[in-house]
């Protein structure tokens, strides 16, 4: 029986379509009898099906961030344009997760392991198969996105004209190894949590709220705290302004996590600890790299503590074709959430650039 | 009862003395009837009382590392050439602690709030009361031992020389805030914490582990990980090497954490959060700062990612008679255990310039 959580419904979220691709067989083993890929998508696809932009999503988020902050009319993602799809990623909460499954073989603490691989695989059968499309003008992601972007362009050379990996790495670091590890430690700890098999995510809300505390530490900066960036950010509609940065952290942040499926943020931090374009090539990573054929430009943000420019840089280097364009961020990697106007007007540039480039 | 702990002997931690300041009346309202200060020395004072050195320890130090790592002959803290005191912080197991306490009004759960104004407040009257010291030639510490570095500059400017504060600040910042919080959540969380009321660490185990789980990714940095520097650090006597880095932060830092007595870390990481010296004149940084007449170098850890370079130098900059003398560590923060030879001839060289200043 699927759980009910408000937060991953339409209203929530803004529209999606779900797409079933079918049985689904995973490159740990495990089996999804009926994968549903929940899919946006925005603009039109043209004759010769050349101006699609993919954009597969990052840990904890869905389309909706993509669709209010980053596309729109006069936007480097543009939907008058291009044909822009935002595939949810496996487990996300809105494509099939532990807690939304029907399926009783894979609900809850069964939902089995899934890679960054198979979403790119399931991803490509989704684009084939429902839309006919054999190439992307652009594949452009934020965080695991961008390690979705990273594994598209060196799994699909021949798929992929551009590449635009945001805040994120091809082969995940032992550090940002460890750091997910402590924000997953702060969900199975809970007595709460029951070892995944909880009734209501509700039971799960001090897990919850000590993972949104570690990432308060992590996914911003500590300027963001000490010049108070976050008494420009808007209260809930109805509510008080943010008193200090206690209360804007239990207001925005923990109520944003505690919100959320646990069972989902585990199957996606699982995967994003092992996110490994070197996969591909017996653990080469020059040799993955290697591969990418894409025009792409590498844009990590300046202040990102877990997945820092120079972790960023040190994988551009590998890359034939391949720039670094470092975006700057006070609110360092949770800059993706564009709070600020400058920032997105950097991502634009860039990535308005990158598609205009003849490949 | 005092309990049963092994890490908090002197067959651990090398030799100390306990120093009874008597009845001490805290900050924040509390009383420690017989406040007992364990201290290290090295050296001899000489007949003016010149030579003396201050060195307050870190979160979860204790003398020991000073001891082993930077004071010896031929390096700047010569015990041939000064009189050291290591004053071992309340609450660090050591010294008057949850759990090491005679007194049930104090022990455990009841233990009151420390403040670092506390601490300098008791090793200045240690020092006068015991030694006859007046003046420091140097008070020198790192992290929570540098915030009683500058507390100590503003507090008692006529007493303090030259001072040394190594990646620690005068007045916590919120991020650091935010950062110690989730390190304290990490070990409250432990059912087996009961509220503070254990009756053995090893009841807690679980929380200290997910502790030392944070400090793997906040206290070290990215790189320490990615260039595998671990395999260098020696494994336990007796022990197999390290196998990957997994096995590393299970058999190093969560051993190490996993040793230690829960509500001591509580009681210094409630300390750290609110380590302020502006406290001393009504909220004022820049005033607060004014009143040192130190000579000093401020010494932040390049990598550091919570007493960041860039928050230790807006610091620097409102301290007449500093420099920041910025120093290199791949270890980050745990670069102040002193894991490499290019560190502490670093730290050598400026405590030795800084000594040899004339003031």
């Amino acid at each position: 029986m699927p759980l009910e959580n408000a937060f991953y419904t339409a209203e929530m979220q803004g529209d999606y379509q779900l797409h079933s691709i079918g049985r689904f067989e995973l490159e740990e083993g495990g089996v999804i009898e009926d994968l549903q890929l929940a899919v946006a998508t925005y603009g039109t696809l043209n004759a010769d099906k050349s101006n699609a932009i993919l954009i597969p999503t990052w840990f904890s988020g869905t389309h909706a961030t993509w669709e209010e902050v980053y596309i729109g009319p006069g936007r480097a993602l543009d939907p008058a344009k291009y044909f822009i799809v935002v595939v949810n990623q496996i487990g996300n909460g809105l494509s099939t997760s532990p807690h939304n499954t029907g399926d009783p073989a894979i609900a809850m603490s069964k939902f089995p392991h899934v890679r960054i691989g198979d979403d790119v695989r399931a991803q490509e059968q989704l684009l084939r198969e429902v839309f006919g499309i054999e190439t992307l003008a652009l594949v452009v992601g934020g965080s695991m996105g961008a390690q979705q972007t990273w594994e598209w362009a060196v799994r699909f050379p021949e798929k992929v004209l551009r590449a635009a990996p945001i805040a994120g790495t091809a082969q995940n670091t032992p550090h940002d190894f460890l750091f997910t590890q402590t924000l997953l430690e702060a969900i199975t700890s809970d007595p709460g949590f029951a070892g995944g098999e909880y009734s209501s995510h509700t039971e799960v809300a001090a897990g919850l709220g000590r993972h949104a505390d570690i990432w308060a530490v992590m996914g911003l900066s500590t300027d963001f705290w000490k010049t108070e960036f976050w008494r420009g950010v808007p209260a809930p509609e109805g509510e008080e302004p943010w008193r200090d940065f206690e209360d804007f952290q239990g207001r925005f942040f923990r109520a944003l996590f505690q919100s959320m499926d646990p069972n989902a943020l585990l199957a996606m931090g699982w995967k994003w600890q092992r996110g490994d374009v070197a996969r591909n090539t017996g653990g080469d990573l020059a040799a993955a790299l290697g591969r990418i054929t894409a025009r792409m430009f590498v844009l990590p943000i300046d202040r990102d503590m877990f997945f820092p420019p120079a972790d960023c840089a040190a994988e551009q280097k590998l890359t034939p074709g391949s720039e670094l364009r470092v975006l700057h961020s006070i609110a360092g990697h949770f800059g993706l959430f564009g709070f600020e106007p400058s920032y997105l007007a950097e991502v634009d540039a860039h990535l308005g650039e990158l598609l205009g480039t003849q490949v």
